[in-house]
């Protein structure tokens, strides 16, 4: 029953065993007594984790070439991890977004918070994309993908190994179709548009389930709406608004590939005649149109990361706010304007303020009437709960 | 043009001018100088006020009795504060929420946020109710009710002049009928679900519409769910519930006129037969439903302020803590947890971690799926952003 071969890592007396005990899901590099035997572990062995009483605290996944030494994967020191504990992982984490969602398109594993520290599982249909980011789930690869395979039934499973958070634990970069095949791009119905998915190319796992709610939301205020929507990717914004009934709709994004795709989803909903794009640099475009006295009812900017790091905070909030000072003036008097960021280190208050002022400064007054996070199908960990990154701010803009 | 007859008062050089140039709506007491024309002014009289080197910056109101001593209600100082002006206000309001909402029900006028500083405005169909929460709406009440009446076409107008806001503004208590007749209780739909509103009695303008997003989330994790809703006021939690398919829904208040509203709605909808209200003490009837091994899948907790100052934010966090700890046990495995909080002195983190933590002494583990605010008729000046009171967390609790 147990799996008495593990061996065993212990933390140092200063380690905040209480919080790991109530549920905090790492240990740090300087927390973990590093002994010749836990450092001779190859990255993503499974160990017992002890405290400094040598009172067992579960199976964790150890990874001495990363910063998070040890990510928890289960309280219980006996249990097993094989493909029925990672098939009991994905049963539960199903059950929820069956609930929320009429159908298999979401994120179906959030890592830390749905119990598989690491690992992101996106579903599109018939096809899952598996993002192992640490360690441990590239070992386990097998297990999981089998698991995956028999508690959603999906007939294809990418392995997408080109994640930002994989250097961080020393992982290459690889993206393969680990069973069944892929016919792509993946048609994905969302707030009632098609987006047209690249599995296989694309940047994360190909779209951006998270952003949901707050398309949502943009939406609702694109009745009869001419729309801009800035970093636009594969049209998120802009075609939920077309499917919501807006005039037309203005995709401005740096990549082909990406608008490419916009526009095939367009196809797909019939809706050529009023989407168009633009290729360039956001910024430059964002001037362009304002030269030409370009008016909107609605302006979505969703960029990047821009403070994407601690030290890149202050240049970060810059950005944002010249963003909204940039978007402030395409947008008509009484429109409406939505500013995203998916920057961990910038937190709401900060980026509100970076925003209100950018607005300001681009010569507008506003009212904030939303603040939207990334959907219900992106868990957080309460502990964790600050680094809840994506954020979204609805402004309607004075007269 | 001008109301060359308003008298002028005068901010001191300590004074945040810029901020009020920026759009920060409020001069404290202690900015203004106070000579003795200044503190002859009766409250709720109309002023323009210049800076300390006597620029006009707008026209306030004044109310020496309050700490908020003017309040900006146009930086345009030639403005005329009449019905025209009001309507103005009022119809530039009322463009945002016929984008959002399908039928007039909805907070119109949410104070500083839509011009009207200290003005709460609620639309239920063929009825307003006006809170004029500060001196200057009392006394202007006249021509904001008969701008009302012009840009709503509502046939009846309620003054519920019952705010707490009220007392410190030097505010009577009273609710009458301005203009028109009210047939009580009014029905309002919202979410699929039917609420009786009592206009003319009840606490604030009768419904909250600011919980309408949560109740709308809520809903989505209601099918074919038991539910409880504790500190249900008129059932908003659990009629939303029963709408979206929820097995049985049990509501908990100290209120029996509010809890035959929700019966009254229960029975509007045609779902008697799976309502229930239990009156009592929330914490005592928790207690009560966890000694009699009740459990329910979907658990909300909608409590009054328990955090309404800053002086009371430790004992009220604590209050949090204790509702999370009591309704934690009722949650059945794998089942959900929404928590909400109207305090403004309580942050979102602060709420987050009181909630967490009373989970955790509940004996559970959680994740985090959702944070919801007010609904969008409820806009927030950015410079007022931090106050957005409201706040709604959803967890699903482990099993």
């Amino acid at each position: 029953m147990t799996q008495s071969s593990l061996p065993i890592v212990r933390l140092r007396p200063k380690a905040n065993a209480r919080a790991i005990r109530h549920g905090f899901p790492w240990v740090y590099a300087n927390e973990l007594v590093t002994d010749r035997r836990t450092k001779a572990l190859p990255p993503g062995s499974l160990a017992v984790l002890e405290d400094d009483t040598r009172q067992a605290m579960g199976v964790v996944a150890v990874n001495n070439g990363s910063k998070l030494i040890c990510r928890m994967l289960d309280p219980d020191p006996g249990a097993r991890i094989d493909q029925a504990w990672f098939a009991a992982r994905l049963s539960r984490a199903q059950q929820m977004r069956e609930r929320l969602f009429d159908a298999p398109y979401y994120r179906l594993i959030h890592a830390e918070a749905d119990g598989l520290p690491g690992v992101v599982i996106d579903r599109f249909g018939d096809v899952a994309v598996i993002q192992p980011n640490a360690a441990w789930a590239e070992v386990l690869i097998g297990p999981l993908a089998a698991a995956l395979a028999e508690v959603t039934g999906v007939s294809a499973i990418v392995k997408n190994a080109t994640g930002r958070a994989r250097g961080l634990e020393g992982l290459g970069e690889e993206t393969v179709v680990l069973r069944g095949a892929v016919a792509e791009p993946v048609p994905v119905a969302m707030n009632g548009a098609t987006y047209m998915a690249d599995l296989l190319g694309g940047q994360k796992t190909g779209l951006f389930f998270d952003q949901r709610p707050n398309h949502a939301f943009a939406a609702r205020l694109a009745r009869g709406a001419r729309v801009l929507d800035v970093f636009s990717h594969v049209g998120g914004f802009s075609l939920a608004a077309l499917a919501a009934g807006a005039d037309q709709a203005l995709a401005v994004d740096g990549s082909a590939p990406a608008l490419d795709l916009a526009r095939q989803g367009a196809a797909q909903m019939g809706m050529e005649a009023r989407f168009d794009t633009r290729k360039g640099d956001a910024f430059d475009v964002m001037a362009g149109l304002a030269e030409e006295g370009a008016q909107f009812d609605l302006v979505v900017c969703d960029p990047p990361a821009f403070a994407p790091s601690r030290q890149a905070l202050d240049a970060g909030l810059r950005a944002y706010e010249r963003v909204a000072r940039l978007a402030a003036p395409l947008v008509a008097p009484g429109g409406y304007l939505g500013l995203c960021s998916c920057s961990h280190a910038a937190d709401l208050t900060a980026f509100r303020t970076a925003s209100a002022r950018g607005i300001g400064r681009g010569g507008r007054r506003a009212q904030l009437i939303h603040t939207g996070f990334a959907g219900p199908d992106h868990p957080l960990l309460p502990q964790l709960a600050e680094s809840g990154y994506l954020k979204a701010l609805f402004f309607r803009l004075a007269p």
